[in-house]
């Protein structure tokens, strides 16, 4: 499967980061489905303002610190920056502060760097790249992308399993490759369903990028406000919930954006299954304890809805205990949250 | 205690509705607080439009519905309708179908139609008034008032009561009357407390009116998008859920704004009690069979906020299963749902 040609277009690997005549752009997920332009940045510190500045969410980060460090490569050969690991290893510090909570980019950029250092420390891997950096960075990157998109392909397939003829599946936020990929997956299939979208308040992920996005791809997709999902499920609209999660803890708790928490408590109350896509826990999390979470400038949320004095709360992320989750969608299959510890320390 | 006086500007009197120059004139919640605007009708007709299209909202359409019997009062003075009972009984029935899942409006407007019927009928009432019909329905309608007014003192007093020092207390849409009447209490007792308030999408009666009114009041107040509710639960800042009821059936299940459900579930999950704000049940309910629910425009949740041909569900109200609520405040005292049937079936 192409992924690139089935994706919707905010999902299209051009429309989520690329560099272009020394730029590194990255599309504009706050300004999306108004229009699809980009935020140009010169710098590492620009690309982690824009992150910062919600220019891009989800697992937008993600392939935005992937293409940065082809972008780096690109500022060494520019002789902008010097040659050295130092200089990765300092654009990819900056790059992982950006987004504290979802570590999958922090846990992806250490590896990548941990391997551009061996072009640093090893001659015999120069010579096999032509002592090449940006070939050698830009193939690196390429293999993760690969993987991701493997990963995000596997998932899909699972996910196409759980989703039935008929079924209403409600999200939060925007769920991105697996998910979308899943109900791309049982479209195929000719399997009907609705989806119920949560508008995702204050940066509306649900109306701005999974709702035209689902409707983009021809599927039924329904646009509700954050504190409708408890009353959707209770009038026997919804069969399953289904999200990303920003980060999976080795006891199977899940963080995503906040308002998850409250759909995963009415879906137990009712009953009804919540299932997380997630890529893999992160094994330094063993519990809650360990994770930080983003709190956002209230700001946010009380910008020209209020009067401009007036303190808000923006607490970013939820954090969904392991009890709330029937399952997790992974590359390696679908687990409960119970297996995740098992599964994903005996080794990959 | 002068009501008028202690209340926040949007429940002032003069602010929800009035008569002037021949205009019923509804203060426009829908622009508040950036403007303290009216929105001027002719006709019982226009004051419908104005319901329905949430010009004012909660306890407002029932002080609109007052007026406008005076305002009828006032069309049947001026020969613009006919002098029968039937005159009001027409507007009456407009008015009543203005706004479907909160009763009270219809309960108290069949009562004081019946009490104008008697003008009507006997002439002894005509002579005690001097044959004067718009004296007659002002000191009906006040007479109405005050006993509501009563009722909210009443219900202010008990609630504040249930309101502790250092208490994180959430609420949802704008709770009126009686919720702000218990927190003014409860600040004159010196007690000091934060109110977390849950914006309410679409119409933002969390940020656009209960936040401004309790920062007039001097509270402290917090905005939250509609769902962070059960994040800021699960960190400990919530030690009660307070609400307003638009209907209360008799077997103490609530009906309110939507997003108070979600709230409700996530309040039981943690054991945090929930407290609802009724004046009295509807005795015609017996249980959510017979609720009649208003869905209203979907493009009022979508428009702006997403592509316009992208589909969505506005259902305005949740309905609460009484197992969630822990107690229920009215002008009789502080009730659990299961008494409600009892206490409000032995006479009044």
């Amino acid at each position: 499967m192409n992924l690139n040609k089935v994706l919707p277009t905010i999902l299209k690997k051009e429309n989520i980061a690329k560099i272009e005549d020394g730029f590194l752009l990255i599309g504009d997920r706050r300004k999306y489905p108004f229009s699809m332009s980009f935020v140009e940045c010169k710098t590492i510190e620009e690309v982690c303002d824009a992150i910062k500045g919600m220019v891009t969410q989800g697992g937008g980060p993600l392939q935005v610190a992937l293409t940065a460090m082809c972008f780096v490569a690109l500022q060494i050969y520019n002789k902008e920056k010097k040659d050295s690991i130092e200089t990765f290893r300092e654009s990819g510090n900056l790059l992982m502060k950006s987004r504290p909570t979802n570590t999958t980019m922090t846990r992806t950029l250490n590896q990548v760097i941990d391997q551009i250092k061996s072009w640093y420390i090893c001659e015999q891997i120069r010579r096999t790249n032509n002592n090449d950096l940006i070939y050698f960075v830009e193939s690196l990157v390429l293999s993760y992308e690969e993987k991701f998109n493997n990963d995000y392909l596997a998932m899909g397939k699972l996910g196409s399993a759980l989703i039935k003829e008929g079924d209403g599946i409600l999200t939060t936020c925007f769920a991105e490759h697996s998910f979308i990929l899943s109900l791309i997956e049982a479209q195929k299939e000719g399997k009907k369903f609705t989806v119920y979208v949560s508008e995702t308040r204050p940066y509306m992920q649900g109306s701005r990028l999974t709702a035209p996005s689902l409707d983009e791809l021809g599927l039924n997709v329904v646009v509700i406000t954050d504190g409708m999902g408890a009353n959707l499920i209770q009038h026997g609209l919804i069969n399953r919930y289904m999200t990303a999660a920003d980060l999976v803890a080795m006891d199977g708790s899940v963080v995503n954006k906040v308002g998850s928490l409250a759909n995963a408590i009415a879906c137990s109350y009712y009953n009804i299954p919540y299932t997380v896509f997630a890529m893999s826990p992160d094994p330094s999390k063993t519990d809650k304890k360990e994770i930080e979470f983003e709190f956002r400038d209230a700001k946010e949320v009380v910008k020209g809805e209020t009067l401009e004095h007036i303190k808000g709360l923006y607490p970013a992320f939820d954090y969904i205990e392991s009890s709330l989750v029937d399952t997790i969608v992974t590359p390696k299959g679908i687990f409960s949250p119970n297996e995740i510890k098992k599964i994903f320390t005996s080794g990959s």
